[in-house]
């Protein structure tokens, strides 16, 4: 098997399809060849030699003799030596994996200097400064990445090889009284030379090596230890990229940017990647090397007028410097994006007036720009309406939706800690420590927004988070209270904030040793879970001239349907603004928490209070007038979509204060001691309310309450239906286990909808009865709970929770450590484990539509609003997902991909 | 298809195989006819006319003629007519399902009895008084029974026909000043039945019919109909037998014991069904019905020396009295006992000197019976080895393992209210309402025993249980905290007592409105769950002599190994007496509760308030002693056998005080702040912490703990082997979902083996790691898991909770109302549930043997000491159960009766 690759010269032995072999770099630099791009000859060794370098720690035998005969090759195409004395040609050795880990592997640059070619490349660029220059950089580099790294050295008193060298730099400068590089002589760089050569030698006990081949050799190892190496390992585990894939390792003729005036060096993207506009975008410098346009030192020039900002805006464009060159590199850009389709990133070198494509790659670009390009290509014919839709990641889409920190003024904010992104968005505001703060602060005048800073929040915090403009908790998972209210509601919110200290009594924060008061500033980015002190810049985003043409896009192709999670006729209305199909999730319980919660709470503590069957029915039937009002608003604001009501489901304990003055109060105003409220608390506690007294296993053992919600949602609907409205209920009974449950429950249903029909002279009320599988039994005996349910939706949540036996509300303890080993590739709670909760899920639906064919199937769970998990539900048959308001419009563009997908997929099978 | 059944005269329809259809009592009838024995002729209705009956609400089309040519068959058998007013046939109508349900459905007798063959009946017998009393009683029974019952007609103001006719009965003695029935003369009696007749036609709106032929319709419905009255329906949901049997109807010719000094009536067992001696036992009456034997008013006579009691001893004995039937008794009984080869429970009636048999069933009978008689019916030869071991419940070898209450003195006891049977066996002794109360009492010179009485247990409460006699709380399951510690020690439990309040701060126990105060005495047992006021005399049941040849010959036909839950040495070396096998779960954490527990809960109270890994491994050194002591004892006390030890599983926050003067102490004792303590409690604090940060997550967090661990067992194993002794761990790794998990601990152990191998100049320590199963996770991934483990081990309660989703601590709030309304079959957290639990476990065994075929695989849970889960242990492939010490005994006789079922199943399958 081959194991290099030669490019060059309008020949390649690589192409663009052969990422897996080459890396991304290599095959887009054989591609760039393919197209004409004037390229500097080079080869790629392929991730195959990787693989078997970290498998047998050796070369496959034949790769000697392949890199000889291809370094010829570029000796042949530059038309110079590797090591000749006279006119040396020199390499660059860098990473390329098949995905792009930017700056996480390594790179060795002017390979073949050594003192032997030094006067030859001095002679051939007439510039001795220049040559000792381009040394000195090869020294560092290969001490640092090649002796010390690839090695494993540890530095000694933590101080790496680079610190050690850049040590004589500045001792240089201050004995020679230069502030800047540039100063330095020619002779100043020939003795630091010599100098960096005693330290390197005395620092590994070896010294540098002086023959070219060496340098070439240990480079190349270097670069595929590198992919071992702590930062890419770091990333692959971020990343979720697999460890068996290698890197390929690619070296090329050296060009240099840096050789005068006539030389330059940019990046450069074929639209602009923040916005999207379709115009050519980028930066340069003159006179450089490519490190320093990344390396933010200098301020690089604008490429173009397209390019222009504030902080460049009086600099020469290449545009107007060098027009020639830039309608060259405009020409490429055409060919490029032609090509391939996409947007690319561009790297390029002008060394002494000759234009060199050094990488194209597809560019990153924001959620905006993704969006807007991909339009503007769908209307220049480039890409096709599925291309279109694939094109944007649905996560990219909740930038669109909320307030953002600005880019730029976030890059300079002071980072002071991160958490978990619980919340999207960004948000700026002043500290509170308490809900009560929060609401107080608000409503002062010209009141500036505030930032809720808690332990952890709790549904009494509801209204406090509701008037905050961004949530902070010190402890809480991704599906924590807070979590999931913010999410809720598309607010701003980071979790489990690391190193936070919240002290609510004292009023006073700490985060990794800061400390901030109640008003001081504070900024979140909930996007990212980053948190800054002071205030930050903030940017809209929202309202995005495209998002309605490119959301009616993904909605030709959707085939499943997204409903949302609302319990409010506003957040209904949201919703179906925002493209819901219905609400696959309204949960009863939400009329007790909240602002207008104080009647419908107490007259639920009244009934969870009551000593008798008869006083428990009393104060359901006060409390029945408040579910009808919650449930007829928003039947109604869905008319004509189906709404999924679930019957009450936590522990009843949730309800009753905790609070000695909470509890005293509500003994007053039911009229009954305090101890009775004390004691009824105590009575409901559970160790494990999770899987304790809640959802269906309270309408077994107080009938009386599923009773009184199914009046409820029958008078309701049959007041709309009245009103030539076309409610459609689905009454949810969750938390079942056992098909005989479910049964109980019907029994009772059925009873009550005669009862209300033949009051309202119906025949019937259009409705379904189904239940949530969320215990890991339901799913097991899917096929006896579709005997009596007619429709499924399943509640990832608790459904996740059984199955790995993680509580969501203390996982944080843990599942931290768990991702960062990766001991689990993914959060449970954010995307469905497919090994286990899918398995389950499969299985449910599997066994569900046996028993009946027309079961309706759903999600309701927060995955419901997660991409990878969108298409997940897609392909085992669900009907529909639920997801909070947000987050629908993302559910419905990953409804779209899956379904493009499942074609393409369908379409192979077809073929093959 | 034949829906009725004749027997009589030595010929009979049917047979004691047909139970299905015939139910108990006609099977074995249609079975004592065709043996020869004397029985009244009658006819069997089958049960299918019952199914039908249920199924369609009337008759199939055939039944009323067969009835008619059958009630000809009684006729001429009996010699007698059927209404006629001469010599009257009268009949009994009687329930008889395949299962026996004692009590639970209807009977009538005397039908055929009406004004027009009252004369004839007075005249047969000459006996006015007899005939009218007999009339009486049809009048009583059929209104209840028949107009009342069946009809489902509720008792205006709570009173039923039965207590309003006995109105009457009270004021005819009132009227004549008798106060025993047996002195009201046959006018008397005429007059009351006239009485009793307006009474019903008053009642019903309709006479009492006096169509013979109606009044047999109308019993053959009310005892159709019976099937599913209360009784019944609640009898079947105790007893788990199916709603879908039905019941057949046997109808006879009635013969009266009652008809002077020649007849009498009696119920025998062919041995003592309370200890199974081999003579023959039973109570008789001279001159009375059936029902007056069993009903209690009269002291029965006994049947012969062998049957004297205290309070029967100075009458006479039928032995004696009627020595010619009393041969002919004993003769029958010679036959049944040989023809069903096991202990008969029988019902006779003498007629006018004549022998009847009227009943033969297999008889009830204590554990301590059963096991006698089945050892005593192999040494005569009548039933085979396995047939013994089948014979005794396995759950009837408890009575022979604890104290248990005195029968004749519990009988007299007063029943103060029921809970769940938490731990087995009888205790009576004083109350004391806390653990040092408990210690403090029993202390005491003389010191009578004490009965804790808790609201519930905590972990701190185990010196005080010990020391108890016995253990009462008010809230809890089978498997609360005081359940399992009780059942680990085979000490009597009661657990969720009903409508039971303990004020432990006022020393007050309330029980259904009585109060007892602290030194009160009290009885409980355990094995039934009741609680009876004042003192009740002890009964010792152990060390019976054929306890051990029992147990010998279940060892013979067991295939499947039996290991013990212990964490103790002397507990091991109770368990090795009793049989066990080795130990299946050694719970580390134990060594933190209880006696002797001071030193280690300090030091491990020190680990979690460590501030640093520094810290924590320092006290994890000082910790390192006591673990290695306890394991090292344990190991050596199984000896040569396998000790499977978990590594630490509670979550952390168990072992820190909640009380802020035990957190003063600690903090005292550990030199930090007391709001270090308290801050570290509430650090750890968890919402649900069954699904917290536990097991192994404990052991990825903390990789030091396992470590330590591993040291401890490694070390203690290699002391062992230095002094000759063959120990032999299993180190299970707890709370796994995930094989990484796994291989994470797994690289722990393995580098702590290499090392104390090293040290102790070992090549290898024996031993195997493996893992918990019991996250329905780990399960679906068994294939994966089995990668790295070399065992399972089933942890079914947690297994069961995650699969329903029943937290074990709280279900006692629902659960006993779902199997109240039989929406569950069993307890799940007592039996395993087949159909989810179940599975999971079927599909585990057979995936994680596909994967590691030598898998070793058990089961840990409380099930593992369930007869009827040991037995689907077995059928799936386990290799062994493991149990608390006193379950062994028990264990070992399930796994020898799955091994004989299983050898019955497959000699059948090679046969069809």
């Amino acid at each position: 098997m081959k194991s290099v690759y030669r490019f060059g010269s309008g020949r390649a032995d690589g192409s663009a399809q052969m990422k897996d072999l080459l890396g991304g770099k290599g095959a887009n630099l054989a591609e760039m060849v393919n197209l004409g791009l004037p390229v500097p000859a080079g080869f790629t060794i392929s991730t195959t030699v990787c693989v078997h370098y970290m498998k047998n720690g050796d070369y496959p035998a034949d790769l000697a003799g392949e890199v000889k005969s291809s370094l010829e090759h570029i000796e042949q195409q530059a038309g110079r030596k590797f090591g000749d004395p006279k006119a040396p040609l020199l390499l660059s050795c860098r990473s390329g994996a098949r995905a792009s880990m930017p700056g996480m592997m390594e790179t060795v640059l002017n390979i073949g200097l050594c003192e032997r070619t030094l006067p030859g490349l001095a002679a051939m660029t007439g510039d001795e400064r220049f040559a000792y220059d381009a040394y000195r950089r090869l020294l560092t580099m290969y001490a640092d990445v090649v002796m010390e790294k690839a090695e494993g050295i540890e530095p000694k008193d933590g101080q790496g090889i680079r610190a050690r060298l850049e040590v004589l730099m500045r001792e240089l400068k201050e004995r020679t009284g230069h502030s800047s590089d540039a100063d330095l002589t020619a002779a100043d760089l020939k003795g630091l030379c010599a100098a960096y050569k005693a330290r390197i030698a005395e620092t590994f006990g070896k010294p540098f090596p002086e023959d070219p081949q060496e340098q070439l050799w240990g480079s190349i190892r270097a670069v595929f230890r590198s992919w071992n190496g702590k930062r890419a390992v770091a990333y692959r585990r971020i990343e979720n990229l697999p460890d068996e894939w290698g890197t390929a390792v690619n070296v090329q003729a050296m060009v240099f940017g840096n050789m005068g005036d006539t030389s330059a060096t940019g990046v450069a993207f074929t639209r602009n990647p923040a916005t999207g506009d379709a115009r050519f975008y980028g930066e340069w410098l003159r006179n450089a090397q490519g490190e320093d346009v990344v390396a933010g030192i200098r301020t690089p020039n604008p490429l173009n007028a397209a390019s222009r900002n504030v902080r460049n805006e009086a600099m020469e464009s290449l545009e107007t410097a060098m027009p020639g060159l830039y309608a060259e590199l405009d020409r490429y850009r055409g060919i490029l994006e032609k090509h391939f389709r996409d947007m690319q990133d561009l790297e390029f070198t002008i060394e002494n007036g000759k234009l060199y494509m050094l990488q194209t790659r597809t560019g990153k670009r924001t959620g905006v720009a993704a969006l807007n390009i991909a339009m503007d290509m769908l209307g220049e014919g480039l890409i096709d309406e599925r291309t279109v839709l694939l094109r944007v990641q649905p996560s990219q889409l909740d930038e669109l939706l909320h307030p953002i920190l600005d880019p730029a003024a976030e890059r300079d904010a002071s980072l002071l800690g991160e958490g978990l992104p619980a919340g999207p968005g960004g948000a700026t505001g002043r500290v509170v420590f308490t809900a009560a703060d929060a609401i107080a602060w608000s409503r002062r005048e010209k009141a500036d927004p505030v930032i809720l800073v808690r332990e952890e929040t709790s549904p009494e915090d509801i209204d406090g988070m509701r008037s905050a403009a961004g949530i902070l908790t010190a402890r809480g998972g991704m599906t924590s209270h807070a979590a999931l209210v913010a999410r809720g509601w598309g607010k701003c919110c980071i979790v489990g904030a690391k190193d936070t200290k919240v002290d609510a009594a004292a009023k006073k924060l700490t985060i990794h040793g800061s400390v901030f008061a109640e008003g001081d500033w504070l900024t979140l980015n909930g996007t990212r879970g980053r948190v800054y002190a002071g205030k930050v810049a903030m940017m809209d985003a929202t309202e995005q001239p495209r998002f309605q043409q490119f959301m009616d896009l993904a909605d030709k192709y959707r085939k499943m349907v997204v409903r949302t999670n609302a319990e409010t006729p506003g957040d209904a209305a949201l919703a179906r603004r925002l493209g819901a199909g219905g609400i696959g999730l309204f949960r009863t319980e939400h009329m007790f928490y909240g602002k207008g919660s104080d009647v419908p709470l107490f007259l639920l503590r009244k009934m969870i209070l009551s000593r008798t069957t008869k006083e428990r029915r009393a104060a359901l039937d006060e409390l029945f007038v408040h579910v009808k009002a919650v449930v007829k608003g928003t039947l109604e604001a869905m008319d004509g979509l189906p709404v999924t009501i679930r019957l009450l489901d936590p522990p009843l304990h949730e309800f009753v204060p905790k609070a000695a003055d909470k509890q005293a109060a509500l003994a007053k105003s039911l009229g009954v001691t305090v101890e009775d409220v004390r004691k009824r608390g105590e009575d409901l506690h559970e160790s494990n309310p999770m899987m304790g007294h809640r959802g269906v296993r309270l309408g077994i053992t107080y009938p009386e309450v599923t009773e009184m919600q199914a009046r409820a949602i029958f008078e309701a609907a049959a007041e709309l239906l009245a009103a030539k409205k076309q409610p459609v209920p689905e009454i949810m009974v969750p938390v079942t286990c056992e098909v005989k449950e479910l049964e109980h429950q019907n029994a009772i249903i059925a009873r009550v909808h005669g009862e209300v029909c033949r009051k309202a002279g119906l025949s019937k009320i259009p409705h379904m009865v189904g239940t949530m599988i969320e215990i890991p039994r339901a799913a097991l005996l899917a096929d006896e709970m579709a005997r009596a349910a007619e429709f499924f939706s399943f509640g990832t949540n608790d459904l996740t929770q059984m199955t790995f036996g993680f509580s969501r509300d203390d996982a944080a303890a843990f599942l931290p450590e768990y991702l960062g080993k990766r001991l689990l590739k993914a959060d449970p709670f954010q995307t469905i484990d497919q090994t286990s909760v899918g398995k389950l899920i499969e299985m449910a639906v599997k066994r569900g539509r046996a028993t009946r064919p027309d079961l309706e199937v759903g999600i309701c769970g927060e995955h419901g609003g997660d991409p990878e998990s969108v298409k997940f539900c897609y392909r085992v048959g669900m009907d529909y997902v639920s997801c909070s308001p947000f987050r629908v419009p993302i559910a419905r563009l990953a409804a779209a991909q899956a379904a493009i997908e499942d074609e393409a997929d369908s379409s192979i099978e077809k073929r093959s």
